[in-house]
């Protein structure tokens, strides 16, 4: 067993061999069972190994994806949500076989009510597309997890990403959800009103629930006005703690910054190197401003005198839109970076741990040694304002022992999280790949959520195999 | 059947007996019987009808707690959670008798992480106890419902209140939960950690369940650095429609008012009679801002800017500490106000409904000629920037036809905010007063919500007859 293997459950080879016949006579051109499908359909960015579906479907209307899901209830057989694919914990593995829904055909903006700063939309429309669509409007959607992801996808691994600090995660940013459940049947979870109180939290229960509890047909998310300032700045530290000092401090004072972005000294070579900068190679924070332009300089220069006072070398602000690009680019570029740093490799392990701010430091510092231990090559970039980081892993798996070294090396960084009182997973799942330590994060809180699954979706057809084994015995 | 009626359960005399038996051993005087205590704990702020549990628990141990559910889970008796009993929908009331466990003896704070900004404290202190006790740390929990709650029920109603608009309600507001489940076991639904993605949001299903999945025993809250800088201000506007497109207005302009409430004309008159002021009867706003000094000046300029555009009448805008007390006191006693207009019914019906925003203006001024022409006296305040708003009913029942009269007001008011996509309470929540609206607010919905109470909870202990009905035919 190796950190890239995964578990198969048992295949219901008759019910699948079924539905797949009814799914071409409903389909036709759009039910693919051919491999190159099946397997692009599996294949994310996940280090973990791929189980191809059985056939994927190219759903264009919540009406067709009810008459999946009751076509795969009869047969008792699995559906699988895609979205873009940019997954990382494996998702999208089919364990069971299975049908693969691809939501990308569903990429409509159904409504968009600029009074009440939300929209309904799609999940298969993608986040840079719905801001494309928005501009006019001067609205836009703030989460930004670094991939294009589709938001229906970010909104079952609860993604969060650079402005979380700021605009929260994808469980703020829900209003409400529709939602075909394992009886076939579309509900909705809450009303368009901000707040509500009548009865459970429905749309937060399917946020994060990774596909596991039926499949998610609109979304109404909550929009933020354009700000009519952004600006930006970067400012390099003496150490770890220095930098993550300065983040305690700016977010006690309630400085709301819109994103204030840790990253090491690897992983600023690894910036200089692939975008020809030569940006200091110590603990750097990056940081966005949003408000009008007399309160971004507010902002800015508030920062700016927290950050001398832990000692940080001089602050590199900037209202210039271009010069602003370019420094983020940089930062979103840091997962290409690091992969750049071991191009031979081709590809590597993202992880994400999340600790009490307060730990961050510590949490970091200990990595860092961890990995200096190990020789591993380990990039590591936080959202610090969460206390959540990154860690990009590059091993050579063909290195005899290297496999290994990789576990062992996960298993401490999520042990060492765990006991900092944080998270194993901040914002990119459970998957397959964080199985085992989300059962040693939350224990006996596991078994509730078995409860759910079983008492929502009984005959587990809803990406089976995921966040947690059903039983201890197998599936 | 009448607006104040309730329905009952059938009761377990044998299990109860048998508890009844067991807890007087077990807790000794801290266990009562007598009608006087039994009254007191299905007392509250509702205009429903008592059901008085069969006897009160005043636990002080989350151990005690464990105790008590596994007594009851094994002679299938309800338990009722009991705070600070200022809940307005019935949620303590015991339609099938049972224990009502009085939490207010659990009211320490556990642990205050203030580079973190967040607090574990027992669910029995209350929100005023809790700023007490954090004043010096220079931090302070935003949420205020206007009663002096405890947070553990503000945590079951998912309450909000008047700065919502600024810090969010409970469900943005929790990090964490332990809670006592069906078994008898405590668990953790998450870490401190400030986001989360490690499987389905268990926080965010205990945050407004209402008691009836479980009993929390720790709450883990964000806090807030205390303003250095506070101000308020009150505005008149010539109508409703002007006052909410300011709200509006304000909002999208992403000005982050702390508080922003609607008084209507009615509710005006109510407070210039109890408080003893003078303010024009006319829609009003009244409004903090949350700051430094220059940005609390700044927020304020950009509200009057738009006040005037909207025709609004002189904004009184005021730093000065003791003023803003004065204005936020007759703010927080409209209730106490608009029941003092009819003093001789000796209370009153209040509720509350949720709408977009861009709907408030209209939902208001149907409602106002819905008071005016079934002849009640019912004034009107809403948290503005949510959409959310209070109608205190004020209704003689001694007077022939006034209860029916009532009832039929209160289901055009819910149809109403439904059809403008509302909801059937903003944060009230359901208890046994809202059971039929959020039945046709939710649809299909509450039939995931029964599945996830009989998962968690198959023989309904917790405050059961709460939310939803378990079937059609009773229970």
């Amino acid at each position: 067993m190796s950190i890239k293997d995964v578990i198969s459950l048992p295949r219901n080879e008759d019910g699948i061999a079924a539905v797949i016949g009814i799914l071409k006579q409903q389909f036709g051109e759009r039910f693919q069972t051919g491999e190159a499908f099946r397997a692009q359909h599996s294949h994310t960015t996940t280090y973990l190994t791929p189980q191809l579906p059985d056939g994927v479907a190219f759903v264009e209307t919540a009406d067709e994806v009810k008459a999946i899901v009751k076509v795969c209830a009869e047969h008792k057989v699995p559906m699988i949500g895609f979205g873009a694919g940019t997954s990382l914990e494996a998702h999208v593995n089919a364990p069971a076989g299975g049908i693969s829904v691809d939501f990308t055909r569903m990429n409509r903006v159904l409504e968009v009510n600029a009074e009440d700063l939300d929209c309904t939309v799609e999940p298969g429309i993608t986040r840079e597309d719905l801001n494309t669509y928005l501009r006019d409007t001067g609205l836009f959607f703030p989460i930004d997890p670094g991939a294009n992801a589709t938001i229906g996808g970010m909104t079952s691994t609860r993604a969060s990403g650079t402005n979380a600090v700021r605009y929260g995660t994808m469980k703020d940013n829900v209003l409400s959800l529709k939602v075909v459940t394992a009886n076939g049947e579309e509900i909705r979870t809450a009303s368009r009103a901000r707040k509500s109180s009548a009865g459970y939290d429905l749309t937060r229960l399917f946020v994060g629930a990774e596909g596991t509890l039926g499949l998610i047909t609109s979304v109404t998310l909550k929009l933020q006005g354009i700000p009519a300032a952004i600006s930006g700045g970067v400012c390099t530290f003496p150490s770890l703690k220095a930098a993550c000092d300065t983040v305690i401090m700016t977010i006690q004072m309630g400085i709301p910054v819109a994103r204030i972005e840790l990253l090491n000294g690897l992983q600023m070579r690894a910036i200089n190197a692939y975008s020809n900068l030569s940006y200091p190679e110590e603990p750097t924070l990056f940081l966005e401003f949003h408000g009008t332009d007399e309160t971004v300089k507010l902002q800015a220069d508030q920062f700016r005198e927290i950050a001398a006072e832990f000692g940080a070398g001089a602050f590199h602000y900037t209202a210039n839109t271009e010069e602003r690009n370019r420094l983020w680019k940089a930062r979103h570029n840091a997962y290409w970076a690091g992969r750049a740093l071991l191009p031979e490799v081709n590809g590597g392990l993202s992880t994400d741990v999340c600790v009490p701010i307060s730990r961050l430091a510590d949490c970091v510092a200990e990595t860092e040694e961890d990995i200096a231990e190990t020789g591993f090559l380990a990039p590591i970039v936080g959202h610090a304002g969460d206390g959540n980081f990154h860690v990009l892993l590059l091993f050579d798996e063909k290195k005899e022992g290297e496999l290994a070294r990789a576990e062992a090396f996960m298993a401490r960084l999520n042990a060492r999280a765990l006991a900092m009182g944080g998270t194993c997973t901040g914002e990119h799942g459970v998957g397959q790949g964080k199985m085992s330590f989300v059962e040693a994060e939350l224990g006996g809180a596991l078994d509730l959520m078995r409860q759910i699954k079983t008492g929502l979706d009984p005959d587990n057809i809803f990406n089976p195999g995921k966040i947690f084994r059903l039983s201890k015995v197998g599936d």
